[in-house]
């Protein structure tokens, strides 16, 4: 049977753009689909300073513009077309587009990524990428000497309140109960650390700043309404991560809290449908690791499309 | 108990120093240990095409370099000390080095890579990236109209040999034996592809060359001992791949085929023992996959240095 593509790509973050270079340079018959500008979330970063290859880290833009002008060196389709459904179960995938019709292929590359909980007050927009972030791993060396706050109370926020006060001056833990989810390890040495203050039964109502970024967080105690504001520079908003799954088959698919199971090789449960990037169920969400993923991701596409009698 | 250092990275390629980067940005007390010059493989390769955010490419020396350079900025310590064994099984790991004395810390993480299998003939490593290659994922794009020779008979070999004729005018399989060990579906693909010539009973006795690079490729019969030669420009040495163990403890470590076997966190079957890059059983090494299971394996570590209770 005849199909478009022999492999399409779903997303156009460094995971889809990594894919996309492997899959182009092989010169497989390869199109990328991806809703909106190539980048993903690399677009609202501020600076990518642990991205191995740039001694002095780079914005955010100029990566995403780096890999897209790599894949386009060779020649790699990115078409700006949302996908709204796919049926991936048959050894020809169909994946159904917005702008309508439908385009076949022998093999998908999930990779439409995640996006972090916000926590949607006044300001936390606005300051994105300017005092706000979601990512103690990849922004805490930027707060040295700051005060800095910290929203959450599960394991990530924990760990990363005591990462954060490696480099900031003092961390407060904003936590809606008045008790930690995190691993009791984890408290024992928050609580031990005295750069670090928990307000408790506390959740944020907006962000402040000013043109330099950040400059405070207004607070309500949940209990008693008080309402309060601290003088921070940093606000880390680390109340988990929503996988962007809307568009996939999700019953025919192994996952585990929305996020897509892979193996090592990011074969996921339907043969032909590989996954990569912050769509898969995993640890650790670095660009560095979505490339890894990617590249891995379209190696096995490669072996399976290699595998297949009629191709 | 006291030890040297929170964490020690044993290599210091692509994995090792991506996860030196991580390491040192996070503040971790962290040493990286290296038997010669930061850079590993990489330093052996001509220029790396695939790597991705370089539009343009960039040579093996200078993406190592700039890999070097951006760990310095974050103070990293790397010594030029080659380990010759470890005790990894107690909660406090040490390592022996060569130079005598041993240094202990609480986790570890392995990354001494591998190397590719050598014909050992005459002309190998003087056209070594002039021609030689050991990699036709990362090098066959740059044979585009030309003759080359691939050396094995096994599926890396046959797929590759495929894969090289999307790019290459013709493509000589030099096999000892007069069967493969591929799979089926590759030899049939193999066979049916009329840019490939397979050449039987035979092994390569010399590569040849001018300062240009590979001209030719010395052959002989090992059933007739008649010998002959053909013209290439490319000669793809596809014959395994060996890990850099000798230095670890193989009997403390589940391995396999000598590769030492992880999990998706690069966890090994070793408490505080982490390891990526080529060292690792995997079907893929690219630099990309090693510098994604490297920014693994250090937030994993860190993860686990997290949660020691003395810590």
């Amino acid at each position: 049977m005849k199909v478009d593509h022999q492999l399409i790509i779903v997303g156009g973050g460094p995971a889809g753009l990594t894919a996309g270079l492997y899959a182009a340079r092989a010169m497989l018959d390869v199109t990328l689909l991806e809703k909106g500008a190539p980048g993903g979330q690399v677009l609202n970063t501020d600076w990518v300073d642990n991205y191995p290859g740039f001694p002095d880290g780079l914005s955010g833009f100029d990566l995403a513009d780096k890999m897209t002008a790599q894949t386009k060196r060779f020649d790699l389709e990115i078409k700006q077309a949302p996908v709204t459904g796919m049926d991936l179960q048959e050894d020809v995938k169909t994946l159904h587009l917005e702008e309508g019709g439908t385009l076949t292929c022998r093999a998908v590359i999930l990779a439409t990524g995640a996006r972090p909980n916000h926590i949607d007050i006044p300001g936390e927009t606005e300051f994105a990428a300017r005092g706000v972030s979601y990512c103690a791993t990849c922004d805490a060396p930027f707060y040295r000497g700051r005060i800095v706050a910290v929203i959450g109370g599960g394991n990530t926020a924990i760990q990363e309140a005591s990462h954060l006060t490696k480099f900031a001056d003092k961390v407060y833990v904003i936590h809606r109960r008045d008790e930690l989810r995190a691993t009791k390890i984890l408290q024992e040495k928050a609580f031990a650390n005295d750069k670090i203050e928990f307000v408790w039964d506390t959740v944020p109502t907006a962000i402040t700043g000013d043109k330099s970024g950040v400059t405070g967080i207004e607070l309500k105690n949940v209990k008693t309404d008080k309402t309060s504001s601290l003088d921070v520079e940093g606000v880390f908003v680390l109340i988990g991560l929503r996988p962007n799954n809307e568009m996939l088959p999700m019953e025919q698919l192994k996952t585990k809290d929305g996020f897509i199971v892979t193996d090592q090789e990011m074969h996921t449960s339907i043969p032909g449908v590989f996954a990569a990037g912050d769509l898969i169920s995993k640890n650790f969400r670095q660009i560095a690791n979505a490339v890894g993923e990617a590249t891995t991701a379209c190696l096995s596409a490669e072996h399976y499309l290699a595998h297949l009698p009629d191709e």
